[in-house]
């Protein structure tokens, strides 16, 4: 055969119809556009204060795990799909469930990914959150479902707004939800309304998908019973260390229902194999070493946490005295008021507010869909920024309001 | 609405259309579920030596990183997608290419999976190595594409032959192939004909996989050029440090043109945010603040890996003299003996093989279409077994290859 010279005729390669229909970031990435302050406080990010996390504990085990001296190497050799059983057994006596049901991810979106993978197919409808964490809708586009939004109030995911859509024909293959501390709207779905959740899902067949990364950020209030969703076998339960030991560790897991689980490790198995055992080994370690160590640090991350939330809301009514209806938030990180006067352009204030010095998440970015009231709020995250900084932070935003207020 | 007791009318959750085909283990699996001897020496896998394994300067890496007075924390924080810039500078030295083209993954196969996801759609045709490394079979699934097999020789993927299909109308959107000390067939793609595999990439407009896991490896013989891969639009060039520094780092990298990052970056995004920060951290600490460490451990290992390949191919010949062909490795970790009488039964003398002891992968496992020989060989991986276990592996081939004698 002849080939003229490469030079002349290149042809282009290509990519996949579904990357061509992948959106640019919108809304979380926006943030970067803007002409921030040197001196800008951030409330961004579902972020750990950097004084919970373990890191002279995991020196300790990585010492440990690497130094031993028959096994120091089984930890940079291959491992499980499914993961290490050491870590799975920690997890599976926290959830009360069999070992086999607990897979290990990379983290909280690894496991809506594959999750995703695995029961939504292309046009499928997905009923979710309104307002929503919006990556979630971003990692939809890789199954190229279809949404149905459902209202989220101060407790959470509407149950009865789902049912009615269901009694209307609506036939979701999946929901889902933040059933604790919400993204962003900050409530927790009560234990009855959860138990009527499942109820739909086995009646009607669709899997529900509680992500529930803030789960153990709890600082105030009752507990919502977690085990209605690890007793279904039509729930997938999405859960991480992230908030807990570190988003840099991207170490999760999922309570999958037993008939999903050859679905979830066929899935991974051809993804990137398995998490890393370097880091399933030193978890596990610090987890079954230590037995006190998670729940110590965890009291002590949430007494910061609380005083924390409430120092902001504290402030924010200082400083911006009748501006905000706010809920006192009784976990996780992020507060979500609401603006009590119309009159007010939330996209202005955002905007002068980052002029002020301070950023954070415009409630409009976390619609799914219409009939939200998600763009009258903000979302403002408080778990690594300090008491000092927060005050700070609401006297900004009560400049910024007062700019409006002229 | 009015719903009967759950029990009655659960209905059942559903997988994706994708799941459902995704088939079961074979191969690599089957060979779990012989009746293994429990003194059985098992050539199964390409898996580093232990003791090439640096435990010591990953305790002193984790130390220094997770210790830093200032940044300790970080390591454990959320990073970008593309992953962390010292370590993927180190790599973009090694590589020759910008920083920006190179993008951090969760090991070999997830760069394989990845490439998938981008550029190929269902139905796509995809030429592939015959005999190939199975599992990239098992992840195309997930793409549902096509297979084209391409021959494989003792100097790797057959070009010319691609370029008679080619010339025959054949119109793949990829090219996989193993180019350095092939899996499972231990030969090398020259220089001359990588170029002229990227000349018809670029021509027909296709992209080549071209996955290297085995390139560091490298202990006699002349190095081959992969600058023709790094410099062409129409590579992905798939990289790890599984077999160098250990498979349960789970961290690789692929060399991505510039026209495809931002696709990869958005799959990535979707998929599970980034791969761990930690681990980045660790493994970028002990490359940059070792300089000499890599270059040092490899030869090191690649000593090791040389005595092994030439010990275990001499006592084949001991001990079953005359009974196979075989090339000398220049590199990698497997030998690709090809069984010189056609009457001996390849499959008897693995199960024969396995009563005697020893383990391997039988040559038929790794044929993706007709015309290959690979039935009528054996894959022998000698990377993590002494000497000594090499030597009574090749007696115990040799005792099983008795039994047809009789």
């Amino acid at each position: 055969m002849s080939l003229t010279t490469a030079s002349d005729t290149i042809a282009p390669n290509r990519v996949t119809s579904l990357v061509k229909h992948l959106t640019d970031p919108q809304g979380f990435g926006d943030a970067t556009l803007r002409n921030r302050r040197h001196d800008a406080i951030e409330l961004l990010g579902g972020i750990p204060d950097p004084s919970a996390l373990p890191t002279a504990e995991l020196i300790e085990s990585t010492r440990r795990v690497l130094g031993a001296p028959a096994s120091g190497t089984d930890s940079l050799q291959y491992s499980r799909t499914a993961g290490l059983d050491p870590l799975r057994q920690w997890i599976a006596a926290r959830e009360g469930v069999p070992v086999e049901r607990i897979l290990i991810t990379n983290g909280g979106f690894h496991g809506i990914s594959l999750s995703l993978a695995a029961i939504v197919d292309r046009g499928d409808l997905v009923a979710v959150d309104n307002p929503i964490f919006p990556l979630f809708l971003r990692g939809l586009e890789l199954s190229q479902g279809q949404v149905l939004p459902i209202a989220v109030h101060n407790d959470g995911l509407d149950v009865e707004a789902l049912s009615a859509e269901l009694a209307r024909g609506a036939r979701p293959v999946a929901v889902y939800t933040v059933p604790d501390f919400h993204n962003p709207s900050q409530g927790t779905l009560p234990t009855a309304a959860r138990t009527e959740l499942v109820r739909l899902a086995e009646h009607y067949g669709f899997t529900v998908l509680a992500d529930n990364p803030y789960r153990e950020l709890r600082f105030r209030g009752e507990e919502q019973s977690f085990d209605v969703f690890n007793q279904s076998s039509h729930v997938v339960h999405i859960n991480t260390f992230t908030k807990t030991l570190g988003p840099g560790l991207r170490l999760g897991w999922v309570v999958v229902p037993e008939h999903l689980v050859d679905a979830f490790v066929k899935l991974r198995s051809r993804q990137d194999s398995h998490s890393s055992t370097f880091v399933q080994s030193v978890v596990g370690d610090l987890l079954n070493a230590q037995p006190a160590f998670f729940d110590d640090n965890l009291a002590t991350a949430n007494a910061l946490y609380r005083r924390r939330a409430d120092l902001l809301a504290d402030s924010l009514e200082l400083h911006a005295p009748g501006e905000f209806q706010i809920s006192q938030p009784e976990g996780g990180f992020f507060l979500w008021p609401r603006l009590l006067d119309d009159k007010i352009d939330a996209e202005r204030l955002a905007h002068d507010a980052s002029d002020e010095g301070v950023e954070y998440q415009r409630g409009s970015f976390f619609t799914s869909g219409e009939g939200s009231d998600a763009d009258r709020h903000l979302r403002l995250a408080y778990g690594n920024v300090s008491e000092e900084l927060l005050d700070e932070a609401a006297a900004r935003i009560g400049r910024a309001l007062a700019r409006q207020r002229g």
